[in-house]
């Protein structure tokens, strides 16, 4: 038994979005079927349709920042009920049993987590179609409460992957009151990061090459904001943060920002640069017990604590909302970075 | 007031080791006047007489690895007394007042340790001179005890900075009981690394591209061997080390380390390459949340605490002793490896 829902996809990697019909699977004891109301546009959506990624499987149907409402629950499901406002993120599926699983951080899953899109799957076509679609059907441990206003979901839509990457991150290297943080970067990631680790009381410094974004980074939650291409800006805070979040995928020098940690800082990698960055100087990490480290998403328990964070902090993403025959256009936009700070797609234009 | 006495150094980088007469200061109120009997030949000394770091100054005598006994004391001095064994590392000073010393880490001085050679002094000539001669001066608080027996002493000397760069990683990153810990080269620092680690209680396995040290990395303490260039031995121990240390200053691609290791475990660095290091890959940080960090020596108390774990668990270096005129050919054997696995000078023969 499955039905039939539209979606927006793409059958090649040099094909253009079109309109398609995808089956989703009835739901099952354990499923929560959800009617879909925006999806939020990530950077990894573009990659993967794109097969800038390798092992893209098509068609296509990207898309793991969604808000919705259950429509439907199997026999089984305890948590949630029809007519809840719910999110699913960049995960539906993991092995439940590994040391990663038993410790609620399944993005880490030592035998795979399933993604939202491109993952394995038993539902036709063989992997899993994503958000851009009007309904999808989810294992209940992979669906989280909404907790936000009715009239904020849009904006909700991209804490399930830009809200979740930072937050994770900011909570296991404790961001928090005392603490000063550094965020690189001021687009769908750091925008977040921002508001985030403001929310959590940290001294907040943003990073960015554009002076333009200086009063909107205060605007967003930055106690000070830094031309990273300014040497002087940048010496005045050498040897200062005790943790920055590093959300730039474009190649660049990591010693600049390893030289402003405080002994025993990290700096934190979010973002997957399509080539290397240059390699840092080891004697700048040696030189104060330093880190570089990579942080991936969060696990189900998490996203859900900071769903509920921002819930409380009255903390959404800034947003541009776009048509479902739009986002070709957002893609060339967000890769302009001509977006404040992230899309979302009504999905009512499906 | 000062004394004259004999070392061993050079008067320009592209000059030979001669004999030297240098000066020591009479023992202030706070001072303990060592007479040198042993004195370990560290990487750095070549480094650095050679000019291959900027900023040596000359006459230069290296060395930092220093065992003797204390001939005299100043007044002030509470913890020495004549005739006490004791010990010199890489530091003979630093602010006493910043955070890093507060907290007894005084290798990361803020306001910058000074080193046991070539670091600020307002003794002649005006950079210290180290321990390639028969008796230095060291405030106290730069003193170690050294509690091993008398006929270990030469083989005590290279704990004082190749045991203490291995041990302070390791206790940190916290090698012990249930940890699998790898030490990537079997070198001057590696050995130290294997045998520390084992003491610790952890599981060790030792990674060298030669397979000739397979056996000799048992004895030393390693519970397997694996030979880095065998793909199919280095794939069996993917994602599973705690912490891996990385003693290797040749350039080397660290993604093969960083597979290695398990979530949120550390490659921790403690040679800086001269050219560096291929880039290391973001997603293989990203993945597991990983780390790719760097140490310095110790601190002082730290120092104490790892020359009293040695002596308490039988621990030296494996060394071959030299004459102070043989330093120039110890120097060549120890840029082809060939030595087993640290020089030490007996500053008899000055």
């Amino acid at each position: 038994m499955t039905m039939t829902v539209k979606a927006r996809g793409a059958h090649a990697a040099d094909q253009p979005f079109v309109a398609l019909d995808i089956q989703r699977r009835a739901p099952g004891a354990n499923d929560v079927q959800i009617d879909i109301a925006y999806c939020g546009i990530c950077h990894s959506d573009l990659h993967t349709i794109r097969s800038e990624w390798p092992g893209t499987l098509y068609p296509c149907v990207p898309g793991h920042e969604i808000v919705g409402h259950v429509s439907a629950v199997g026999a089984a499901v305890t948590r949630f009920k029809p007519g809840d406002t719910v999110g699913v993120g960049c995960m539906v599926g993991s092995c439940q049993h590994c040391a990663a699983c038993e410790e609620g951080l399944e993005q880490y899953c030592e035998n795979g987590m399933v993604g939202t899109y491109n993952g394995p799957t038993t539902d036709a076509p063989g992997h899993t179609l994503g958000g851009y679609s009007q309904r999808i059907v989810v294992d209940e441990k992979f669906v989280l409460h909404v907790r936000h206003p009715q009239d904020q979901l849009a904006a909700v839509a991209p804490l399930l992957c830009a809200g979740i990457t930072t937050y994770s991150p900011l909570r296991h290297w404790k961001a928090g009151p005392g603490k000063k943080v550094g965020i690189v970067g001021i687009g769908g990631l750091g925008h977040m990061g921002i508001k985030i680790a403001h929310a959590m009381g940290a001294h907040v410094v943003a990073f960015t090459t554009s002076e333009s974004k200086r009063q909107e980074a205060h605007a967003l939650g930055a106690d000070a904001v830094v031309n990273s291409r300014d040497e002087a800006q940048m010496a005045a805070h050498r040897g200062s943060f005790d943790f920055i979040l590093d959300t730039v995928a474009a190649p660049h020098v990591l010693d600049a920002f390893t030289a402003l940690l405080k002994r025993d800082g990290t700096l934190c990698l979010v973002g997957a640069p399509a080539t290397p960055h240059p390699s840092p100087a080891v004697m700048g990490l040696i030189f104060g017990r330093k880190s570089i480290a990579g942080s991936l998403i969060g696990g189900i328990a998490e996203t859900q604590e900071m769903l509920d964070f921002c819930a409380e902090h009255g903390i959404v993403a800034s947003i541009e909302m776009v048509r479902a025959d739009e986002i070709e256009v957002a893609y060339e936009r967000m890769l302009r970075s001509d977006v404040k700070y992230r899309f979302v797609i009504d999905t009512a234009t499906l």
